[in-house]
């Protein structure tokens, strides 16, 4: 019995919050305070730098574990600290499934068969080396990009099925150029996005778990609210990630119809709202994971008051 | 005065070979007396994996250093090995570029612009924390997934034009499934991959250096030569990435549209048929980087009687 989603949605159901937590931790977004701290520990360097962006994380995941079912940490913020920056990515997520989290990989990670294979055994399955078995990054979810077709999502599928984990296929992105290509409609009257959104389907067509949803989910912005609503109709066993509220413009009417009847099949995605309200809040940064707190408690109220 | 891939393409010219070798060390393909000195060293661990990555990368770079203009690690093979994988991939980086080859990172990296710009700065750029400015992967080229439209594009075209950098964007890959999205056509009669030329076209427009092409590749499958010969025609300002020769089934023949009539435009991948070069011959393991060198030159030869 495959589960993959069910997982999500049961944490979902438990906190009656849709709300996913972005960790996408720019410096200039971290307190100086704990800054400080990580340079006094590590140096104003890299190593540094990446120890204040967990410490924050860490902060942030004290404060949100109880009232949000996931967070997101978004792959690019930690790369740029490089392999320093990777191992923080790698004890945020450890940390937040300790906390009973479901952490979602924003790594947008794509490939041809055999390439994707060693992204899907890094980010959601297994390592090994000669006799031993490591999890490298071990989350429960990542997003890719489906442009190299089926055979690039093939191994991803088969690590989702060994392990119960869940990918989200990038469908219609939030940014203000995603319809450049992605509304492009081809011959038969479909769109880019919504043929790669019945591509989803396809790949999920036999991993559906106990609440009509598959192990392969989409990535649909909450910046294109009539799309995100016409493709919740039309991918029915497709659950959605949905950037682009908060801070890139979405609220909470234009992700009404990210969800289906029961109020389910999505998880709403904000980054800077939830980590950055202590700045607009404008209270002491010593209060950075409360500020996050009330913020992410006003988000699961307007949620919940739509869905 | 912008020249981007001018550095890559004199480069060519001084060693004569369009030749990139691909540096993509699984386990598998590193021979035993090198796994035990790195598990001898670091455990038989992630981090004695990885250990094993940058001695085998470290051979074979020493090997081919002066008969191939640059190397191509993917990332997807460092990633496997977690944090550590990702030190590998940095400390190879440097190496490469310290015995003057030109990399290519092949990261498939994509999404929306202000995460771009966080990419754009790990791979090719600098990453500033606080008043200390680091290169935390150094790099010279990026491959990148334009899946979402220019706002994911900018941020690198930024860099590349401060640091003398290039990109290498998806176009029509060279794996099996590669036509489900990329071949499909738009209602103008011009396909995925044929749209996603011109976007490249477009997006090098202001950025065209010495030798007619700009900091903005593409990467064009050796495995479908027919769209390959047709889409140098028509993206002459684009410069080429071409994986599938050799170990995916492309031969020199297929190749051969990717140059122009001065036998430039294009890099030829190859990675397992140089890496392990030394399996095929049956030489001793000890003998791997020189038998590497062998398949580069016969590989070298191979491509200039095609071009």
């Amino acid at each position: 019995m495959i589960m993959s989603f069910d997982r999500l949605i049961r944490k979902i159901q438990e906190k009656n919050n849709p709300t996913v937590a972005g960790l996408d931790p720019k410096l200039a977004y971290i307190p100086a305070f704990l800054r400080e701290e990580a340079y006094a520990r590590c140096g104003k360097t890299l190593e540094g730098a990446a120890e204040a962006l967990f410490l924050f994380n860490q902060g942030l995941i004290d404060a949100l574990c109880d009232i949000v079912p996931a967070v997101k940490p978004q792959a690019a913020y930690y790369e740029l600290y490089g392999w320093a920056g990777m191992r923080a990515l790698c004890r945020t997520i450890a940390y937040a499934q300790e906390k009973g989290l479901f952490v979602i990989t924003d790594g947008k990670r794509n490939d041809i068969g055999s390439t994707m294979e060693a992204y899907a055994l890094a980010h959601l399955g297994a390592t090994q080396v000669e006799e031993e078995s490591f999890e490298a990054f071990g989350t429960d979810a990542l997003t890719v990009n489906g442009y190299l077709g089926s055979d690039g999502i093939q191994p991803l599928l088969k690590v989702c099925d060994e392990k119960d984990k869940g990918i989200f296929v990038l469908v219609k992105t939030s940014n203000p150029s995603s319809g450049e290509l992605q509304d492009r409609t081809f011959e038969d009257g479909l769109s880019v996005s919504r043929t790669m959104g019945t591509m989803c389907e396809q790949w999920g067509s036999e991993r559906i778990g106990a609440f009509g949803y598959s192990s392969v989910g989409a990535v649909v912005g909450a910046t294109y609210p009539q799309q995100l609503a016409d493709l919740r109709k039309e991918l029915p066993h497709t659950f959605f990630l949905v950037p682009g509220y908060g801070a890139q413009g979405g609220g909470a009417k234009d992700v009404a119809g990210a969800f289906d009847e029961k109020g389910l099949g999505a998880v709403i995605n904000s980054s800077r709202g939830i980590m950055c309200a202590y700045q607009k809040e404008g209270c002491a940064p010593e209060d950075y994971a409360q500020a996050a707190r009330r913020e992410a408690l006003r988000m699961r109220n307007e949620l919940n008051s739509c869905r």
